[in-house]
């Protein structure tokens, strides 16, 4: 079968791969339908997660048809139209008990990092009776590729832990796809002001339309006065989308006595907290992989409309040229890229 | 009366000041039966709180006999014995009403700071509907000069916001009064194991006696590499208790994924956040100033004999001594002091 295989930093190919087999009882063989890019891939393209193997398949996003399921998987059977959790997981360890998926010990993120991924004709799970979702009939299959990390991550990691709650006001820094996927769902619970703050105004526009009540763009306007003087003192909630200690920064100086900020970025390196000014702040700060432990629930609101992750979707590539889509996804605000999708 | 003054950095003194009056209808007057120093007042003789002016009577704590109230005090009446508590709040504010009083809008942390305190014979309290607590009767007073700040701010900021639970294993850096009240409080909530860590023998001799399941010199030894090695992953909680950027660092290498950093400690510079590893583990951060909305529950767990605050008790002097008071409070480990009583 074909798979985007990573050989190394700055190193990715299309090739021919033996097509993967059920190792474990535990394990489904997924037919990709569709999948997708993560700025994670990106990393990893660019050498900033050495426990990537050179010859791993790429990819932790995606939807699928069941193929074919060990003895003990009985939660999905063959012909199974499912979601790809980027989170596998046991659901029976420790971690697992605490709904803390992403530190399964038998799991978390291990999809297109430790075993290989999505970016492929065929994909085997590992724990297919916790790692998957089955899609319900009717539904627009396509926008369920979302559900996979992105928006579960934006959902759990921004707006569950940042605590955005009924007249908030609320920042989310860094409009991309993760951006995105906070922005939408932070408006579950109807926060009064929603603040996009990014460098693009392509981004910033689209934002707009997608909820944010002000946009900043942090590259012409001091973003952090601009919300001092703005709100009362500050904002509710600050959502870390970018993972770079700039970003971090303007958080940490824009979160209101008593809020929260959320971070959801990876960051490669330490970031100087201002604890000297924030120990007296009474704030709360959060970080953390996704958990997925909330995809069921983002898709009832997909299915009922609440929610449209199609949104997040920009451009359509085969597999054949997700080389093409890597260059687009990777330069993505000239691009106007958010989500790309690939299909075999 | 007499009143321990703040004439600038380094210099204290007792002296003669005018008694002083109600001067708002909210305001109580009370005279102070005992009064005790805090580390924030060591921070202030030292020139880190430019924010308190020359001539200001110190002191946050007490407990005292109420002389006269202002019309609009309802809750008191001359006579009561009350505790004074180290934040001051009206009880109306946006703030209040989140408990958040440590951000009161016309108060917070103001005594001995924005205000003339309670190192005196007499203090007036603002709004003293909100920020007194009527001590019952056939209660040891003197043990409740704990419950002005230090209890309130261990509990608080330490184990609720830490979220100590039953079978965790925590573990509290800093083995001085804070975070001896923080050891006091958490066993409340059943912990399994509680590791105290300090650079003072003596200190950590008085943990054990006080709870400690454990303790770390770690002047002597790496604390790090040993919880490390004793737990599976890390603690659930680790409590900061000290303020500087190498506690902070302990604590922020032992929490196990899914864990609580709680950070009490009051700190004077920046702390490089390992956020590049962090990102990734599900941990929680939180910091703050006491609310003291715990402090009638506190005092149900003193009436009861659950909680022992006396236990914290090491020094007595005379008001006109408090300047030896200070120098044994401000060289505690040596003088094997924990919290010293003042009395006028």
């Amino acid at each position: 079968m074909k798979a985007l295989v990573y050989n190394g930093p700055g190193k990715i190919e299309l090739k021919q791969v033996p097509k993967p087999v059920i190792e474990k009882q535990t394990d489904a063989l997924v037919k990709i339908i569709k999948t997708t890019i993560c700025g994670t891939d990106l990393g990893i393209l660019h050498g900033k997660t050495p426990t990537v193997k050179s010859g791993t398949t790429l990819g932790h996003e995606g939807i699928g048809i069941v193929e074919e399921v060990g003895t003990s998987v009985t939660n999905f059977k063959k012909g199974d139209h499912v979601i790809i959790s980027c989170i596998t997981s046991d659901g029976t360890c420790e971690y697992c008990k605490k709904q803390l998926y992403s530190h399964c010990e038998d799991g978390g993120w291990i999809l297109g990092h430790l075993i290989n991924g999505t970016q492929a004709e065929y994909v085997r799970i590992p724990h297919a009776n916790n790692s998957l979702y089955l899609i319900p009939p009717n539904v627009d299959e396509e926008a369920l590729v979302m559900l996979s990390d992105i928006l579960p991550t934006g959902f759990e990691i921004g707006v569950i832990a940042g605590n955005v709650k009924p007249g908030d006001t609320i920042a989310i820094v860094g409009a991309g796809p993760i951006g995105m996927a906070a922005l939408l769902t932070a408006q579950f619970y109807s926060p009064a002001k929603i603040y996009m703050i990014d460098v693009d105004d392509n981004r910033l526009k689209m934002s707009k339309k997608f909820g944010a009540t002000h946009t900043i763009n942090s590259g012409s306007e001091d973003a952090i006065k601009r919300i001092m003087a703005e709100t009362k003192d500050g904002v509710d909630v600050a959502i870390e989308a970018v993972g770079i200690p700039a970003t971090f920064d303007i958080c940490q100086k824009i979160v209101r006595p008593g809020g929260n900020l959320a971070n959801i970025g990876v960051h490669g390196k330490p970031v100087n907290l201002q604890i000297q000014d924030l120990w007296i702040q009474n704030i709360t700060i959060t970080m953390g992989l996704v958990n997925t432990n909330t995809t069921s629930m983002l898709l009832k609101t997909v299915t009922s409309g609440k929610l449209n992750p199609k949104k997040l979707i920009t451009h359509h590539f085969q597999l054949d040229d997700i080389l093409i889509a890597y260059k687009v996804f990777g330069n993505a605000a000239k691009e106007k890229a958010l989500k790309v999708i690939i299909e075999p």
